[in-house]
C-alpha cells in the first residue's frame, strides 16, 4: 500500500502517472484542504476536485485546473448580475461544488462526500482529505491584510509578498478517518510535488499527523517540486524565499529534512545532489517533469523504486 | 402607489401587465418567501425570481417559471454525479442564487439583496421580501410527513393530499423594511391572484400584516385565483378544499372577506357574483384569464379602477 501526500495540480499528474505502475486500490492520496473556500455558499475544494478530474481524464490540460469541454454560463450571468466572478467556477464544475455542499449540509463528513465523488467519477484511488475539520490557509501580506489562501492565489494572482502563513483550525482539527493509519500502515509515504509551504505544511499541521511522519522517515520520499530555482507553477519558490529557505532543491531538503528519508530532484540540479544530502536527506536525480502521463509513470517508479 | 401582494406565476402575470397602465416606480410589491428554500446551499427565493424575471420579460414564456434560452449544464452535470436533480435550476438562473446566497453570507438582508438583483436587471419596480427573516411554508401530508413547500410542490407535484399548512417562522418574523408602511400609505392594495392557502396567507402571517390589512379593507382589491372551480395552474383548487373551503370563487371571498373589500372574479363565474357578495365583499366580474400582456394590463387597469 501506498500513501500520497498531495496538494493540486503538481500531485495529481504525479499520481495519474502512479495509477499507471501501482493498482489505484492500492494508493491512498491524503489531499490538502487548506486551499478550501465557501463562495455563493458553495463548499469550493479545489486541491481535492483537481486530483479527481485528472485521475478522471477529465482536468483541462490546458489550465491543470477545471474541466476540459468546461462551459461558463453561470459565471456570465453571475458577472451580468455584478456578482464574484474573479473565481472563475465551470458549469460543470459547479456541479461537484453543488454536490459537495448538499451532502455536507444533509451532515455527511467531507471524506464520505469526497468517496461519493470518487466513485462517481469511476475512480479506485482512495482520497482522503487530510480532516473533515475546517482547515484554512491564511497568508499576511506584507503591505496588506491576512487573507485566504484563494484570495492570494486567484485574486491576487500570488503575486503579492507574504510575511507569514498559518493554517486556521488545525489545532482544533482531527485528522480525517484512516489518515493516521495509512501513515504508519504504507510501505512507502510519498510527498508529491506540491507547494511545501501552503499545500503540504497544512496537512503536516493537523494534530498527529507530524508525529506519524517522523515515526516512518526512512520510508518517506518526495518530489520537489523546485527546479533549477523556481517552481514549474505557482508560488512555492517565492513563499520558501518569505519563509527564510533558498528557493531551489537544497531549500526544499532543509524544509522537509526533519521527516523525509529521501527527495528526488530534477536532473537540472542534478550539482546539488551532494548540498541535499548535507541536509542529512538521501538524494536521487531524476527526470521530473511531468510533461505526459509516461513521464509521470515513469518518475512514479523511480519515487517507489526509492525506498521499496 | 400601488401595493400588491404578490406569489409566483399568477402575480407575476398581473404585475407585467400593471406595470403598462402605471409607472413601475410606482408599485410595491410585497412577495412570499414562504416558497424559498436552501438546495445545494443555494437560497432559493423561487417567487421573488418569478416576478422578477416575469418583469424583466426574461421569463420562460413555455413554463411560466425560469429563465427563456435556459441551459442545463449544471444539472446535467449534477445527474451524472448522483445528486439531488428534482429541482430543476438552470445556468443563468443559478447565477441568481450564487449571488443571492453570497450576499447573504456577507451580510446583507434579503431586501437589499432583492432590490439589487432588480436593479440589475434593470426593473424600475421595488420587489420587498415581506421578511428579511426566516420564513418557510411547510405542509402535513394526510398519509406521510411534514414537507416544505418546494418538496410538495415540485418533488410531489402537488399531488397529495394535506392535513394542513403552516408558516414555520412567522411568529419571529419581522415584516421586510417598508411593508408595513407600502400597506399604510397604498392608494390600491391588489392581492395578486396567487394561491390563498400557500402564497397570500404566508405574508399574512408576518406579525403586524393583517392588522394592517384590516384597517385598509376598502382599498384592498383581490383577483381571483380560482376561475370555474379549478386554478389555471397549481393546487390552489385542491388546497382550499383541504381546508374547508369551496373551490369556487365563493370560497375565496370567504378566505378573503374579513379584510378584503371586493373581488374581481372571472366571467366564467358572473352567475355566483351573488353568492360572493353574500359573503360580505363587493364582487366585480371581469376577463382575468392573463394570456397576453394586453390581457394582463386590462385586468390590471380593471382592478385599479375597483377601489379608485
Amino acid at each position: 500500500m501506498i500513501t500520497a501526500l498531495a496538494g493540486g495540480v503538481g500531485a495529481a499528474r504525479l499520481l495519474r502517472g502512479m495509477v499507471e505502475v501501482v493498482p489505484p486500490s492500492e494508493i491512498t492520496a491524503i489531499v490538502n484542504t487548506g486551499d478550501d473556500t465557501i463562495l455563493h455558499g458553495l463548499h469550493i475544494a479545489p486541491d481535492l476536485d483537481t486530483v479527481m478530474y485528472t485521475l478522471a481524464d477529465a482536468i483541462n490540460p490546458d489550465t491543470g485546473w477545471g474541466l476540459a469541454g468546461e462551459t461558463w454560463r453561470v459565471m456570465e450571468s453571475l458577472q451580468r448580475l455584478g456578482g464574484i466572478t474573479w473565481f472563475n467556477l465551470g458549469d460543470q464544475d459547479l456541479a461537484t461544488h453543488c454536490y459537495r455542499t448538499q451532502r455536507l449540509q444533509e451532515g455527511a463528513a467531507l471524506g464520505q462526500v469526497t468517496a461519493e465523488l470518487v466513485r462517481a467519477w469511476g475512480l479506485e484511488i482512495r482520497l482522503v482529505p487530510v480532516t473533515d475539520d475546517l482547515l484554512r490557509t491564511r497568508l499576511q501580506l506584507v503591505d496588506g491584510p491576512e487573507v485566504g489562501f484563494q484570495e492570494y492565489f486567484v485574486r491576487l494572482r500570488h503575486d503579492v509578498a507574504v510575511a507569514g502563513v498559518r493554517f486556521e483550525g488545525a489545532e482544533r482539527a482531527a485528522p480525517g478517518p484512516g489518515v493516521l493509519e495509512a501513515l504508519a500502515g504504507a510501505e512507502t509515504i510519498v510527498v508529491c510535488p506540491s507547494n511545501p509551504v501552503v499545500s503540504i505544511a497544512p496537512l503536516v499541521a493537523v494534530p498527529g499527523v507530524l508525529e506519524q511522519l517522523r515515526l516512518r522517515r526512512d520510508r518517506i520520499v518526495g518530489v520537489s517540486p523546485i527546479i533549477a530555482g523556481a517552481a514549474l507553477k505557482g508560488p512555492a519558490d517565492r513563499l520558501l524565499r518569505e519563509m527564510g529557505f533558498q528557493s531551489s532543491v537544497v531549500g526544499v531538503a532543509r524544509w522537509y529534512a526533519s521527516w523525509m528519508g529521501t527527495l528526488v530532484i530534477d536532473e537540472a540540479d542534478a550539482e546539488s545532489a551532494p548540498a541535499v544530502e548535507a541536509e542529512g536527506i538521501r538524494c536521487i536525480v531524476a527526470p521530473t517533469i511531468m510533461s505526459t502521463v509516461e513521464r509521470s509513470a515513469a518518475l512514479s517508479q523511480t519515487v517507489l523504486d526509492a525506498v521499496a
